[in-house]
């Protein structure tokens, strides 16, 4: 109970009063249901289980994926509550990713979040997303449908693909726009697209609307990650008091810095292969990298393609009448770039 | 194709000529079938899956579970091919749980095995690990039904609850040989207990003959890895030019230890509390403990156990009249102790 407190505070406490209090609102009891499921189906007699998936569940998770298969659920009219159990599971491979994300190699630069791998290490980390990701796959077996578990295993593979070109992307400074694009699709915007495609499929709707939901969810999912990967550079963060520049320590290939490296003079090459591709990283290589983007209008001209997105996934609600869900969905879209975290 | 035939060669090296031979000869032809399919749904346009992957899928991998589905499946008289599809998903989600496995800490010993951790690092090894899981349940939610996935994700749930148990007891000289066989009946047996079971499903027989054949499996399973655990103290293993004292070295609680730690005088008690508990180890202490073991009879009883479980799991097959179908899993059982790799 106290975890489920602290779950609620946490997303009040992240929450921008603009974009998603109406989607909050919305489906306030909803997700209380959702969260309950949580609870319930993390437990395990192993007890290092329910410890460090709770230290991940219960920590700051805004829930999103959920909250998006509930309010499309609704938009489709859905009365039923095998929805709720789909949330809870869409949460459950999420939270497997980040903790498999979270894996690090002895090479790798300690990053400074408090992850749960950095207090229980690797190995547990990964035991416990596996747990995880077979529950959720269980829970499908019994309350779903295999159309539910083609659509949910599909997106786990392709989530694995994105993350794997990751890898092969990060210290690559030939890693052009289309490829990050790619990579963002894959590893962020596939669970986003199902999530909302899941609200038209248990209200058994046309495909039409589910492929109205998925482009939805694409959509917003890319702009979501674009975003992320802007504030990683942000003075907002900074103000927030949050880490600037993990990606860049990790010479991850994100759009600011392909932009950057496009536009780079002979000089700016040598910097930028030294810091990325080499990793050599200095005091004060940060604070460059951070006038570079300045000069070239790096992060500006992100934002501008999260923006294209952000109306890329609101026309795709187009085939919906208006209501109070469509204008939650659409306030979800606009709080995934207004926001500073 | 030429990973197809190492898969071949290493196989046929690796088969003890008693015991295993009447299955491998039995389903040959199925197991090309199944070998093509794991060749065929391993693929990705991420180059460094195939690539990860092959590394361990093409590397000596014995087949045993899918070789187990096939024969249950024809001891049951499946006529279908569904069980090729299965069997392949067994071998992805068996291949996804060694390179999870295979993850180190930073605080962890190197070990002297040629993983793929080793070469590619815990990062890629993790993520092919759960590309080749989702696509194990991608797999099964085109071409099974729910009780098939039911079967292998609880499997897959047991399994991750076996493997963070095991993590639990490392170093702990306080388990005892209750909490040892609830260890490996996770994280092995249950895998070897579905891939039996599964034989009797897709064959639609009676409760009791998948009972009976889930019975097997898991008997089979636990004496599997009760001689994998006898042999990591081996004189066979060194003679055959093999790492002696993995588990040792990372103070794993298998029961030779259990067994030698029960029956330790208050110096040796000192001496498993340093090595086992504190993991302080240096040169010599693997010999000691070797001849502790041999003492107090560890290894000698700890076969006796394996035994055991081998006189439970041939049985289980009681139910079924002879055949060469049940001489061939009976062999199979036999193998697993009389293998000395």
């Amino acid at each position: 109970m106290a975890i489920a407190a602290d779950v609620k505070a946490n997303q009040k406490e992240n929450v921008s009063p603009n974009g998603m209090e109406v989607l909050m609102d919305l489906v306030s009891d909803d997700l209380k249901a959702v969260n309950a499921l949580i609870m319930k189906h993390m437990q395990s007699n192993v007890v290092l289980i329910p410890q460090l998936a709770g230290h991940l569940i219960a920590a700051g998770g805004k829930r999103l994926r959920p909250l998006l298969t509930l309010a499309s659920s609704r938009l489709c009219g859905y009365q039923g509550d095998r929805h709720f159990g789909l949330a809870a599971c869409i949460e459950f491979i999420h939270t497997a990713t980040l903790l498999h994300d979270d894996v690090v190699d002895e090479s790798d630069l300690r990053r400074g979040r408090d992850t749960a791998n950095a207090i229980f290490g690797n190995k547990p980390s990964v035991l416990v997303g596996d747990f995880l990701f077979s529950r959720a796959f269980q829970l499908m077996s019994r309350d779903s449908s295999l159309e539910v578990i083609r659509i949910l295993s599909d997106a786990s593979a392709i989530i694995a693909e994105g993350e794997v070109q990751q890898l092969m992307t990060t210290n690559d400074l030939e890693t052009n726009r289309e490829a990050y694009l790619e990579v963002i699709s894959g590893k962020t915007a596939i669970l986003f697209a199902a999530s909302c495609r899941l609200g038209a499929v248990v209200a058994e709707r046309p495909k039409v609307e589910e492929e109205a939901l998925e482009n939805y969810g694409q959509y917003l999912g890319i702009a979501f990650q674009l975003v992320d990967d802007i504030l990683d550079y942000s003075a907002k963060q900074a103000a927030l008091g949050k880490t600037v520049g993990d990606d860049f320590r990790e010479g991850k290939m994100t759009l600011p810095i392909i932009l950057a490296y496009e536009r780079a003079n002979d000089e700016e090459k040598v910097f930028w292969t030294r810091v990325i591709e080499k990793l050599d990283q200095s005091d004060g290589d940060l604070d460059t990298a951070l006038t570079l983007l300045a000069k070239h209008n790096a992060l500006e001209d992100s934002m501008t393609t999260a923006r294209e997105y952000v109306t890329k996934a609101i026309s795709a609600l187009d085939i919906f009448p208006d209501s109070i869900e469509k204008s939650a969905l659409i306030g979800a879209v606009e709080f995934s770039i207004e926001r500073d975290f």
